[in-house]
């Protein structure tokens, strides 16, 4: 059997964990794959001590490797959009396949990505972009390609899940376990991309493009992060039956598709409500299959390698069966995909939670339970914790049923402008998950 | 784009949900199978009032199917293992790609199923053989394919997990339960295959193939049932920590492979203690990408259907790129396949559970210990309940540390010739499912 030639370029976590993964397991992948699997050549600016490199070419310069003619397979792991989506579009240019990893090019740039390889017969694969090990892209793409999806929900971002999993099981403040997660590594310094939910966000749209036959378009996420969010909000949802998770909520409507990132309360007895910590888990509801899940860490060398080295195999297997472009890169063949309209998020239908603070004396509650029903909402459950020592305010916790956020937001406006209420009414979307 | 003509053998659940599967989805499958995928003849002895077969041609010999000159790809979904696999290899014979969800067929009859298409140069695919709707053969065969599989271990009967859901939620007795089981439709007139745990032996045999890399052999499945178990032995559970499903467990290890499928206790925060009522799960621990876990509807029309018409998308797609046989069977090339020895279960280790009646007097437990002891057994925790009124025995429930079943077995003979102890201690094996 012919080796399947792969030129790796970039050695950080990523990078280096794929060179020890095809390293460490070269027997087992040689005997799936049908062909050994060499790493002719890697592209680095700098080795990394975790990989043993000799016997193996180094280039200081990655666009060496797209135009190596020892290499059948490029695997981007640089990261970024810029210098990766040229070294890409080398390799592309180069007749090379593409394995990435990078999330951020494929739901920005993908399209185009995906448009230049076909039209020069190469494939680009990206299974580790979204979930890190979990085959979630294989999945949405074969496994269920006998359904229509109607939607599906994801704990996308391990580092934003470790922060709400700390500060529900310990009571911990946001800021504290952020700076926690920095310590560890799980967050970056700057750590907008997880917490702001910009990094859900990159993954939900290829989810979405997966799921839907739609193109990938960033642009039209709406993104709501977890900064707000407090321990006392955890355990209000609790007690009502409820966890808080980060998640990435893709549905397909009569209305449109429906594409948001944001805190939602989920019932605590589902199991992506017991998803914590790091890990990952994406539920999809299929037409036919119902709802199905897909769990496993989200992040990491070995993880993410372990999806890089997927992607490989998959395509060494095309290789020994003499084919290509086996896959449509988005499932659905090009001209079946549709510029669905997005739902705007006025017209998205939830049921809600809002914590406010209120004065401790009568009249109070009607007043807010009036302005929520002028509003089509009604009250499905309410707490009202008595008053903290010397406080004259005390939190007033409401759950509604189904209502659009155009008509919620009317409401907390007003709810707001009450002397009563506090002015800063936090509001939670709910969502069921029952498929 | 050429169409890919299907005929169905098969028109139960399974068959017309196929069907009707194939004919409601059928815009979204073609735009992703890159070809129209056509029911050119279904085989059935008789129609299916759930299926509308006006303009299908229907043959009531399935035999003339197989060697219709009109099908590409012969779906069998009679089941059995007798006159399916006649058909089968008469299909194969006749240049036919097959698609079956047969459970028993694969696992008993696989390996000379595969050598007969390998060498007609036809793919046999069974998906739907394993858990359902789940794409679990898949993420095993191409997902993880970059992994060594340590260990798996699965819910994979769903009538045998809704009996255990129904007697943990509400110490319900197990006969009791089997009965609204049969009346719902879950379980059948003769629950053998089901509560005895053949059937999960069958799933078990094809996943650890797909997993080590080792040739299909049911015949070396240890497999115990869950008739035995008691909604009391659920509550001890609970109290120690723990859940009670019934697993099929496949381990990878220097002394070879364990198959083994048995009520099992789990800590009760793991995902798979918390997968409820007839769905199944399979939990893979890979050394890189660590736990996964796959979630879903493990029985049922229409979830079985998802699966079967996986197989067929992917086969389909397979023709548009002008290849075949791309993935190997079994996940590992042929000559790779190795026989690795069966662990005997006297050698298999864990933690286990045990439940008996003692007299309710000094030293007893003491006899207990030193029983354990003596066999290199110690205890983790115990717990003895107050004796009921008028009893002059009470339940003490043990568990112990890791130790192999002979040890075990030797104690609990020893114990069990107390005078003190009941003669039929309770006695459930134990696994902790941290990766």
């Amino acid at each position: 059997m012919k080796a399947v030639r792969i030129g790796i370029c970039g050695l950080g976590t990523v990078g280096s964990g794929t060179f020890n993964v095809l390293r460490d397991n070269a027997d087992v992948i040689a005997a799936r794959a049908q062909a050994p699997l060499v790493v002719s050549v890697v592209g680095a600016r700098r080795d990394n001590p975790l990989c043993d490199l000799s016997g193996t070419r180094v280039s200081r310069d990655i666009f060496e490797v797209a135009k190596d003619p020892d290499v059948d397979i490029l695997v981007e792991l640089i990261g970024g959009t810029t210098v990766a989506k040229e070294l890409i579009e080398t390799a592309i240019l180069n007749g090379k396949h593409v394995v990435t990893a990078n999330k951020a090019l494929i739901a920005e740039f993908g399209n185009e990505i995906f448009a230049l390889a076909a039209k020069h017969g190469v494939t680009v694969r990206y299974e580790a972009a979204v979930a890190g090990g979990i085959p979630i892209i294989k999945a949405l793409r074969e496994g269920l390609a006998g359904n229509r999806i109607e939607w599906l929900a994801g704990i996308i971002n391990g580092t934003g899940n470790f922060i709400l999993s700390e500060m529900h099981d310990h009571g911990r403040e946001f800021s504290e376990v952020l700076a926690e997660a920095q310590a560890l590594g799980y967050a970056e310094a700057d750590p907008t991309f997880d917490v702001e939910g910009i990094d859900a966000a990159h993954k939900l749209v290829i989810l979405a493009s997966l799921a839907f036959g739609i193109p990938l378009q960033f642009e039209s996420v709406y993104t709501e992060g977890i900064s707000k969010l407090t321990p006392q909000d955890m355990d209000y949802a609790e007690e009502l039956g409820y966890r808080i998770k980060h998640l990435g909520v893709a549905v397909q409507s009569d209305a449109g598709i429906e594409l948001r990132v944001h805190p939602t309360l989920i019932p605590k007895d589902r199991l992506l409500a017991n998803v914590n910590g790091v890990k990952n888990a994406v539920l999809v509801e299929g037409s036919a299959v119902g709802p199905t899940l897909y769990y496993g860490a989200g992040a990491g060398a070995a993880p993410t390698a372990s999806a890089v080295v997927a992607d490989l195999v998959d395509l060494a297997r095309d290789f020994s069966a003499g084919q290509k472009n086996r896959v449509p890169a988005l499932s659905f063949v090009n001209k079946a995909l549709q510029d669905l309209p997005i739902v705007p998020m006025s017209d998205v239908v939830t049921p809600w939670y809002l914590r406010m603070e209120a004065e401790d004396k009568p009249g109070v509650l009607s007043q807010v339970a009036r302005i929520l029903s002028e509003q089509g909402i009604s009250i499905e459950a309410l707490i009202q914790k008595a008053p903290a020592a010397g406080a004259i305010r005390v939190p007033v916790i409401v759950l509604t049923n189904r209502a659009p956020q155009g008509k919620m937001d009317e409401a907390v406006r007003q709810i707001e402008a009450l002397d009563s209420i506090n002015s800063s009414i936090s509001c939670i979307r709910v969502e069921m998950l029952d498929g």
